[in-house]
């Protein structure tokens, strides 16, 4: 890098500021889901609009292009695991997929999100698709362009695919969904005929929101995610994670007082996602390798603390007396067993984000599925309501009886059409492949968890996979990992003996 | 304006953009100093850093100036009461205040206030003014030469003053000065004289957080503070008011539990604040308009509700009844009357922000005679603690035991230095005359406070203060709202009134 010094340094303050634009970007956003009174949304959306316009401007600075291009023989003359080398490739994929899109398709995609959010609120309140279609019309047609701008040789959903989970191609999903149908399907329907076998009443009773708060902070805690210094959780209608620094991430939950799942597995989602964002290295705050490695990477994460944890035996053995303190009514007469095998019920539901282990993933399936036949001109999004129905019944077994238990659902398509949902399969993936290569690492990891110790597995994920932020590109992130290249196997191999415990098969 | 719609239009868009900025940075503080997590202030001072170098840059664009210049003539032959010409004047105004500065100044200005932040709240810690002095002769270097940059043939004072109250002069504050110090050191004697005629013991007792919490939230919403829809409040170490648009305006206050009047007179105090930054036409909301005329103009509206009504005799007729039912044991055989004359008991003290009615501008002039002595050469940074300790004595006979009591109590001196106080004093006067003109005009004002309607006097401040942003200079509208120019005559005779009622003299 001699003699290109000076253009590095100047590169370093450039990605400083997007970063804190991008940051403060964040805090708008977070604010405006947490705190922010009813009314102050029409200026939050100028703020955004005017906070996006800046980032743009800034990313795709001709400067910023010429200084990369100064850069790009130099850097790949560096070491492979130099870190200016990385900086410079992911700044220029960020720089070039920002360039490729004109200035009006950008503010115009703005504008289509805010709309969306607002015409996906209503359509929800009025249990009415037609309310959503132009706006969902109106992203479908921004996304299929952005794409057509940023490769126009290649089919639109590989392009977006691509820009969510770097060098993941639809080929790759395809073989992942064909694994997964062939084992999901008929296990879920081995596991119907057993349905009697769990009784999670326990879980739908009344249970007062300030203990409910409570508990999910002592859980959030609990696993490593640090509430205290350098994180904080607040409530919002959907749960989210951001960050505006490795030392200032924020996790969002929400509290229904008849149910004791959503709020606690919500607050252990996103402090899933949360140890990833404390996790990475606070010298990137202000530099492109501060970030997780891809979408899935991140799903990996909450899912791992959720599921893979959250949802074991041995976190159960360890958590379950705090429940009781904290419930003493509720569970009265029931044992840490009965309660693990109630938060694990496997039952074909409508809504993803409720839906258990086994049935998850046929969610997202659907919805993938869908997306392609949107692409391929198979399928016209005035009839999605009715695709999406026909395919819950084929997959499922059940059936929506309202747009807003169906194709409404999810806030995603308000913002944006093509690999919304993929992530969400591939961390399933992914978190059982990174925690098996822990188990192989660690002695008696599960055995930890008896004694509330989380500390060995936080560890294992902050050495080998958050402290790489964007170093890696996540499949070499993965196989560095654990030692092989992507595998459906250890998700299967998991879920299938998780079934197979509790319901006896 | 005829042919230069287009120059308007690009003047407006400009405009947006800048107040959009500012917006998003009183966001960045706000959440500073109320939710984040104590490791996030190292990246939140480089995103306040980014976002003031953003704001700059666009305030000192020079195709912006240009602009300016090809609209002034056009707009000067607007009538006198055209948004567009007031926009235009207000603008430049802003505009060549800012390109006056070079941009290392505002760096260095940034860099001071933030790090005069830390060493003040350390030498507060270890009760030690020269672990302050360094931060304080930096920043007061920086105003310094700030004012020069601004105006290099007047005083700096002179510059400071101007800034933050537009077409107000240091002469005007010498005739102020000597009016109040001529009333008040005298009337401070008097009352002394009679200390023995108000117990505040009721004011010191243990109150429950939470309560005084609830309490404070329904004090704010009874002068007419939007708390619901458009607004919020919170806590913070400093009470503070700050706005995102007319829309979205945030008070903070803060709690003592063994303290009746902090938080409650806090959450008034900012409650006040928060009425004009409501009353703001929201059409203003991303224009120069749309802000307070100058801080004098925000602190009469503060002052007006935390005293003229906050402390009046109809205000507890009225709320007392609350205050008993929240704290039945510690106001048991206390009545409103007893508890009217405890909050308005007159003391000689050492911190202005506890500081009654009668003695409170003391310590303001106090403050502005010793800004005035540094910047005349007369008085050293290093001898300000001992100044400041003669001063309080020969004015209030009181003197403090340590520094945090004394010189640094407050945080203004941290972010800059001159001119830093003199918006509460006039404030105060400004109250007092806007007060005055109101009952004027609208029969038995203050009887309406005993029903709990302060309805009418908030229309009025909205008619004749909020609406006008900064359409009008604020010597301007005192006199449009008042009939006559800034005068300490309505304000002495107030003040003057009321310690003869309550101390009988």
């Amino acid at each position: 890098m001699t003699g290109h010094c000076r253009d590095f340094d100047d590169l370093r303050e450039r990605i400083a500021a997007i970063r804190d634009i991008s940051h403060i970007r964040a805090l708008a956003h977070w604010d405006m889901q947490t705190h922010m009174p009813p009314r102050g949304a029409e200026a939050r959306k100028e703020h955004l609009a005017t906070l996006s316009a800046l980032l743009h401007e800034r990313l795709t600075d001709p400067a910023l292009g010429e200084l990369l291009e100064r850069l790009r023989t130099p850097a790949e003359n560096l070491p492979p695991d130099s870190e200016e080398r990385a900086v410079v490739r992911e700044m220029a994929r960020d720089h070039e997929r920002a360039a490729c899109i004109p200035e009006e398709l950008m503010q115009e995609a703005t504008r289509a999100s805010i709309d969306g959010l607002q015409s996906w609120l209503r359509a929800r309140e009025e249990e009415d698709f037609r309310l959503f279609l132009p706006a969902l019309e109106k992203n479908f047609s921004v996304s299929r362009r952005t794409a057509q701008a940023i490769d126009p040789d290649s089919h639109p959903l590989e392009v977006l695919l691509d820009r969510r989970e770097p060098g993941f191609t639809c080929a790759d999903v395809d073989n992942i969904f064909s694994d997964l149908k062939g084992a999901l399907i008929p296990l879920v329907a081995q596991v119907e005929a057993r349905a009697d076998r769990v009784n999670d009443e326990v879980l739908h009773q009344h249970f007062d929101s300030a203990k409910q708060w409570e508990l999910s902070l002592r859980a959030a805690r609990s696993i490593g995610f640090d509430l205290d210094r350098r994180g904080r959780q607040d409530c919002s209608v959907h749960p989210f994670t951001t960050s505006f620094s490795s030392n200032d991430v924020r996790i969002t939950t929400r509290i229904r007082d008849h149910e004791f799942a959503p709020c606690f597995f919500a607050s252990l989602h996103e402090a899933g996602h949360g140890t990833y964002e404390q996790g990475l290295p606070g010298k990137w705050d202000r530099c492109v390798l501060g970030s997780a490695a891809s979408g899935g990477m991140h799903e990996s994460q909450s899912r791992l603390w959720e599921n893979v944890v959250g949802r074991s035996r041995e976190f159960w053995q360890f958590f379950f007396p705090q429940v009781k303190r904290q419930f003493p009514a509720q569970t009265d007469g029931i044992d840490w067993e009965h309660f693990w095998r109630a938060i694990n019920r496997v039952q074909p539901s409508l809504i993803r984000v409720e839906a258990d282990e086994v049935t998850y993933n046929l969610h997202i399936i659907i919805r993938f599925e869908l997306e392609r036949a949107v692409y391929d001109g198979d399928l016209d999004l005035r009839d999605l309501p009715a695709a999406w129905n026909d395919r819950f019944r084929e997959y499922l077994g059940v059936q929506p009886k309202t747009p807003s238990e169906g194709v409404l659902q999810d806030i995603h398509w308000s913002g944006g059409f093509g690999a919304s949902f993929i992530s969400y399969t591939l961390g399933n993936i992914i978190s059982l492949q990174l925690f098996a290569a822990a188990e192989r690492e660690i002695p008696d990891l599960r055995a930890s968890f008896r004694g509330g110790d989380f500390s060995p597995l936080l560890q294992w994920m902050q050495s080998n996979v958050h402290a790489y932020g964007r170093m890696l590109e996540p499949g070499d992130l993965i196989a560095q990992a654990t030692g092989q290249s992507l595998s459906t196997a250890p998700y299967l191999s998991y879920i299938t003996a998780k079934a197979r415990e509790i319901y006896g098969l």
